[in-house]
């Protein structure tokens, strides 16, 4: 696959055809918001009228959260080597407390921008960065505490507040079990003060740097809907840079809410730079991996400037936020020794590895109020990294993982205290019943700061299964209060994912998100389920098919066993064939009349009370027969 | 694929050789009892050994519970013409409490048996079949209330007791989590006498009909090992005799601790012959299904007879259990016309048809005693069926399923004052946060007889990818006290299982048993998943491949990154690539000696202090700049 990597050409690049196509019997919508430039899209599944022995009526269009982007709206037109529009642009002008600065501010970022060798693959971006004004900090999280509703705010409450737009539904399909939030304090509309108050409070997250225009804005923290988020990135060992702009457009069609890119193979910059002007996406990144290249993959020769130059770097691309591992200190590294999996994060071990060599606490550490002011300048969010989650269930909930927790809770507050968003990243493998344990000891150091963990996969013993060892870890999780859910493929702890490894890890954790929405009763979850179980109970095939998660799958798996196109209008299916169905006979029940009823319950009533007598009389003859 | 029905030729018919392979560096091994003919089967996987910068020990080989029968026993000669070895023959025999019959009793088994069409697609069995003699009562919760150990009680001892043979392993393998197990009484080691007396008490079951000698007893409660069931069967719409026996050898090659046969098509009766001869597992059946074909598909035409007659004829073959949905009462039919989904369970509808056709109660409620007299006579368990699980999660835990729970509770004492096994069907569709309601009413209602649910599916959103909507709830409900786990197919809601949907939901649920023996505390649980991380970090990749769940599948994906057999001896893997290892640091970590880290912490110890004060002092004076 490296030679794809040389092979790259700019004039060449195309977007991937299959993320362009459209849903089935869907169509882009977009919610105005207070102004023109607030349209909120969401995706509408047009649905079939009920017939025949299940009545006549139509079923309302269901509206579903779309994280697809313009890819999937046919009015606009897509080119890669453009980039998307940048619609946040106006309101981050408007704000007028950044700089259009003259040049790229790293060391690094110039250093490329100068090789000519370059030229043919990278991105062709006219636009100069920009940075907060000397003084200014322009996160979300600022702007919240003084109060100031965000253009970006009001889009996401939009967003996030899918029941206004179900409202019109029949009641029934309204109707949803209370569910059981441990302690959140979801809404039962969310608006854009709420949204505003979460912010501020650091309960919730919006990750937008001012370099990224591009992105349609979205919200991480437990009072919201549970997001979810897929890796990407090339090794090493292989992956072009169209190739992993393929699996970003791939991954956000099925449903990731953000990407990580975490590229450690060739030309990161220019990798980066092509995902984050195409991604509607917020775009995070592992700095700590880009700096580990820059010292030829020697741990101990990295050094708190050359870090600092990469966050830089980074920021003035627009990664919307940073993997840190500054709970990584010297202190913990021997907590380790006794593992059976020892270190298994990346950054976690990089970061190790130099505090052994040094004898020195942690630079990320040391350094983290510098830290503080870059990600303040670019309204860059933090992702404080999990450098010591466990890498087997053995190792779960030891001392080397809380003692970190314990410090990511005490930089959480020092992220706070500047104004900087923050979130909390979490395991890794742990066994269902010790899930809980880390979600309550993760809110309390870290003051609600949303969570945000991977899996945890609940098992070790099942390497190719592990998109679902991790989702049923990532659905309890996200029940308990975890914000949101990096996936899992099924390639995890065995290679790299291809495309269709990235789809089945992201539907397999739109499960377990759609799963915790429901446990923890948010109010746009259930509508969904309703939708896909009124259309199932009226044997409305091609609803069923576009109602779902992945409609494709659905019906390639219907055909196999009933190809023919009357099938999917026939109200029978092949678990039953079509002599006896259940489904019928609950019908002829809806059609009993009120006497038919009361004459069946007295009847009852009668036959209950002889045979309750009839079974104790028999039941101790018969016991003494034995 | 009906035309295989018609083809099929007893003379042609052949095991399934991907069933008879061989599992990597495994081999068969048999754990004798108190008497020669108590030999049970287990897979031992040899590992190799640890080496280079992990040091250099031998690793024991793994012992792992095996439901794959003498298929995976290159010392046996299989033929499925002439079925299995009839191993508890003997132990049958030596009870002396049976009678073989002159002939079969069922009016239908006979007509069958005259029918010459059905010569060369019958099952060619020489042996009678055996009934309890008059008066007798030969079920093993009889024998375990007379304080009698039989060899089958003893044989389900071994075989749970999978910490004996781990025993000799590195300490560190041993140790596990402590479970939460919801005031289960799982003990540390499994005793015939324990497993006596969870039979006697009614908190466990083995199911072992006398006209199934063939079997490898194993048990289901809440205080062994979780086991999964796997469904297969024919429908009007396809599949052969010989595809349903290769579903079965392929399912317990998984992993299915017992198969259900759901026939509803073409040869009810000898497509149940072959795979009951051929089965080493306890087999289960819905007798509704089959009477209901016998009347044409008309529910109203069922009548009590022929349903006992069908009773008959399926425990004179050799069922092992009977889902029978004696909890449908005729007044509880009314409560399912405000559902969602109405009644989704296939027994639950044909009664509900009858009750309402009929105006009565429905029969196998009233003549419940004698359906366990008949039971009793041949060790036939019952496994009372949920006829009105919810087929929604906006059903879950409604009025009319947790009416027909409470007579399950009746019933099941009823059952027990027969000395008749039995345990109980569950859900069905239930999000997360209502999961435990169900188990914690099942135990309550049901005095501990164990549960056996579908699922449950936490959300309905996904249909191609219920095997993980239900995985999810599986786990949860499993950990929670759950005995049996009726596995889901990808197909669920869209089509018929082919072999590749049977692997697929077979792992996926013996992935969910496992992670809810974890959650429990199961002592012989956690081994299996030391030795995979400790091959994990030790980079033993065949190790890695063998000891999982599905060997070919983590071989695949492995080898598409890094095919070479290089990669798998090297210390390296593609997320990272050779470059940098996070595993490898780990491993210097554990080098440190302890003067290092006294050194370490002293340095570390100073450092917080000065931080920390620092972190202070900024933090304040940065939070005025701003």
């Amino acid at each position: 696959m490296n030679a794809n990597t040389q092979n790259f050409l700019r004039e060449r690049a195309q977007v991937d055809q299959a993320a362009r196509q459209p849903f089935p019997n869907s169509r882009k919508i977009y919610l105005q918001g207070s102004r023109a430039d607030i349209r909120v899209p969401m995706r509408e599944i047009s649905l079939s009228p009920t017939t025949g022995s299940f009545g006549n009526e139509e079923n309302e269009p269901l509206r579903v959260y779309d994280t697809s982007g313009p890819y999937t709206d046919p009015q606009v037109s897509i080119d890669v080597r453009k980039g998307l529009y940048p619609q946040r642009h106006l309101w981050i002008e408007e704000r007028a407390d950044t700089d259009i600065l003259p040049q790229l501010s790293s060391e690094y970022g110039r250093q490329r921008e100068a090789d000519i060798s370059l030229e043919p693959l990278r991105f062709d971006l006219q636009r100069k960065p920009r940075r907060a004004q000397a003084g200014k900090n322009v996160t979300q999280m600022h702007y919240a505490r003084q109060g100031i509703i965000t253009p970006e705010m009001e889009y996401v409450a939009i967003r996030e507040n899918m029941k206004i737009a179900q409202m019109r539904e029949q009641v029934q399909l309204n109707q949803q079990h209370p569910g059981h939030s441990f302690g959140a304090a979801i809404p039962q509309e969310i608006t854009p003060e709420f949204v505003r108050a979460e912010i501020a409070r650091g309960r919730a997250v919006l990750p937008a740097n001012i370099n990224h225009p591009e992105i349609e804005p979205m919200i991480i923290g437990r009072n919201f809907l549970t997001k979810i988020n897929g890796n990407i990135g090339n090794s090493a060992l292989g992956s072009s840079i169209e190739e992993e702009v393929a699996k970003m457009t791939w991954g956000i069609r099925w449903g990731a809410d953000t990407i990580m890119d975490l590229s450690t193979g060739k030309n990161i910059h220019e990798t980066r730079e092509w995902i984050i002007r195409n991604s509607p996406v917020p775009v995070g990144t592992v700095p700590i991996y880009q700096a580990l290249e820059k010292v030829n993959g020697i741990a101990e020769d990295l050094t708190w400037e050359i870090f600092r130059d990469t966050l830089i770097e980074q920021a003035e691309q627009g990664v919307d936020y940073f993997t840190i591992h500054a709970g990584v200190r010297l202190a913990y590294v021997p907590l380790t020794a006794k593992r059976m999996t020892g270190i298994v994060s990346r950054g976690g071990s990089i970061m190790a590895k130099w505090c052994l060599a040094h004898h020195q606490e942690s630079f990320l550490y040391t350094h983290f109020a510098e830290i503080c002011d870059i990600m303040k300048a670019y309204d860059v969010t933090f992702s404080l990294g999990d450098g010591l989650r466990p890498g087997s269930v053995y190792d779960a909930n030891d001392q080397a993982q809380f003692a970190e927790l314990e410090t990511l809770g005490e930089l959480t507050k020092i992220a706070w205290q500047h104004d900087v968003q923050c979130f909390i990243e979490g395991p890794g493998h742990v066994p269902m019943h010790m899930i809980k344990e880390n979600m309550d000891k993760q809110l309390q150091e870290c003051g609600e700061a949303p969570f945000y963990t991977l899996g945890p996969l609940v098992t070790d013993i099942a390497p190719g299964y592990d998109h679902i060892t991790s989702g049923i870890g990532a659905a309890m999780i996200g029940w308990y209060g975890c914000a949101m859910l990096c996936y899992v493929t099924p390639k995890e702890h065995l290679g790299l994912p291809n495309k269709d490894d990235v789809k089945t890890g992201i539907i397999t954790y739109k499960i377990a998100a759609h799963a915790a929405d429901l446990a923890k009763g948010h109010p746009a979850a259930q509508v969904r389920d309703n939708a896909m179980s009124k259309a199932r109970f009226e044997f409305r095939w091609e609803d069923q098919f576009n109602i779902g998660l992945d409609p494709d799958t659905a019906r390639a798996y219907h055909d196999e066993t009933l190809p023919k196109e009357s099938a999917k209008v026939a109200h029978f299916c092949s678990m039953c064939g079509p002599k006896f169905c259940s489904m019928k006979i609950s019908q002829e029940v809806r059609d009993l009349d009120a006497d038919q009823v009361a004459a069946i319950q007295a009847q009852a009533e009668q036959g209950m009370q002889e045979k309750s007598q009839e079974f104790l009389a028999q039941g101790s003859k018969l016991y003494q027969k034995i």
